[in-house]
């Protein structure tokens, strides 16, 4: 009997923010594969067999649920926010790329899904108000997978394109130096009043949101739980919320 | 009495799809406002007053359902897919910048809440594979609200960048232009094989996906139902899926 991989998203850590065919996977499911403190969101349940493993082990991660899957087990690979984010998707994949030619065989009977969750950047954007409701992009500013040099262009280009942005990753005690770098060029593409938002532990009991002008920002204000969301040139506040609007460059509202 | 208006994300079409937190605010509250299609899905829930307007009446839409929230209601704003990304949640908080100071006091008193739905490019990546794990950018193509200068301005310099790219509104029967104008774009920015993904009605039953080589794609295939994906110029294909990989300009991986 074929078994499944069901690569699902358990959104940023709200319950609520789970989606219902997350939830069906969950309780259908024999086994869950995952980052530790992921794994851990799941303890409570006695149907599932968890594997937890260490961030930085993605590729045997993937491979051990594939695995397990082609025993004809019903196999969870658990990310936090969506699972196509910087996150064990595309894990999977290199995985089934680098394959050899038996795991591949024994791979190919495997049903595999993507399940998709709320990721960080669209749990945090609600809960400061709409700051990501023009063109926008996503960065991961950590450099474990990327040179530096490469991060840097893409927030210059992106900072030109006049994107709103979305920094995921912004510092790790491993790697602190992203959201200082990414900074620094934003500090010189972008005018000094420029709105900058940070979320950290979004959606959880101890979230905290706060919004400062890019002038009065450091790179302090950004750790390994923070998501850090850069207004465009419009990008404004009203009362207690940051949005951006939806035209721009002198186009007509409706 | 205070009212409540929750921009809600319905994502973009199955059941499944919805969060708990967004099926919670169904529930609890007592009308809905929302372009007639949204509307439409919930026509089955004998306890809402249901307010169907038509697309373009943003504005105004996001007035009368403050207005009404004010009033003590607890009332919905429907969006398709997730509230923040081109839709609902900028055009209320638009609208409370251009109230007039009777208004501002009036709608002071509602707690307006937006709560994330599953985004079109997010269910679309996942029905894919993981063509958006790595950095990628969201770009409307619609020259409704920006001029068409932007956006193919914004589409150069995502290119150059090597953005993924999801693209919303890539033509419709008002504006069919939009797609076409941002495949010049990339024809003159990627290489001949970048990989193109078609999206049609995703996650609903008549849901069509399909992948071509920029050079064999042509502005016909994006109508106002599809959502695009461009990979960025190492996404690739494994068996049935397309994906990005998470490493990027040499670095290694793990």
């Amino acid at each position: 009997m074929p078994g499944c991989l069901s690569i699902v998203g358990l959104g940023p850590g709200a319950e609520g923010l789970l989606t219902d065919q997350v939830r069906a996977a969950i309780s259908d499911a024999s086994d869950a594969f995952g980052y530790f403190p992921y794994v851990d969101r799941l303890s409570s349940l006695q149907h599932l067999q968890l594997h937890a493993s260490d961030n930085g082990e993605e590729l045997s991660r993937a491979s051990e649920a594939l695995n397990r899957a082609s025993t004809g087990r019903r196999v969870l690979l658990l990310s936090s926010g969506d699972p196509g984010v910087f996150a064990m998707a595309s894990a999977v994949f290199e995985a089934l790329q680098a394959a050899s030619l038996e795991e591949r065989e024994r791979w190919s009977r495997v049903d595999i899904r993507v399940l998709p969750g709320i990721t960080a950047m669209l749990a945090a954007a609600a809960r400061l108000g709409a700051p990501l409701g023009h063109d926008f992009c996503a960065i991961n500013l950590s450099d474990n997978l990327k040179p530096a040099s490469v991060i840097e262009r893409r927030v210059r280009l992106a900072a030109q394109a006049d994107f709103a942005m979305a920094f995921y990753n912004p510092a790790s005690r491993a790697r602190p130096e992203g959201f200082a770098r990414a900074l620094r060029v934003l500090r010189e593409e972008c005018e000094p009043g420029r709105l900058i938002c940070f979320a950290r532990n979004v959606s959880r009991a101890d979230e905290t949101l706060c919004v400062h002008r890019l002038d009065a920002v450091d790179a302090s204000m950004a750790d390994m739980r923070t998501l850090v969301i850069v207004g465009n040139s419009l990008t404004q506040q009203v009362g207690r919320y940051v949005y951006t609007p939806r035209s721009y460059g002198g186009a007509d509202h409706e």
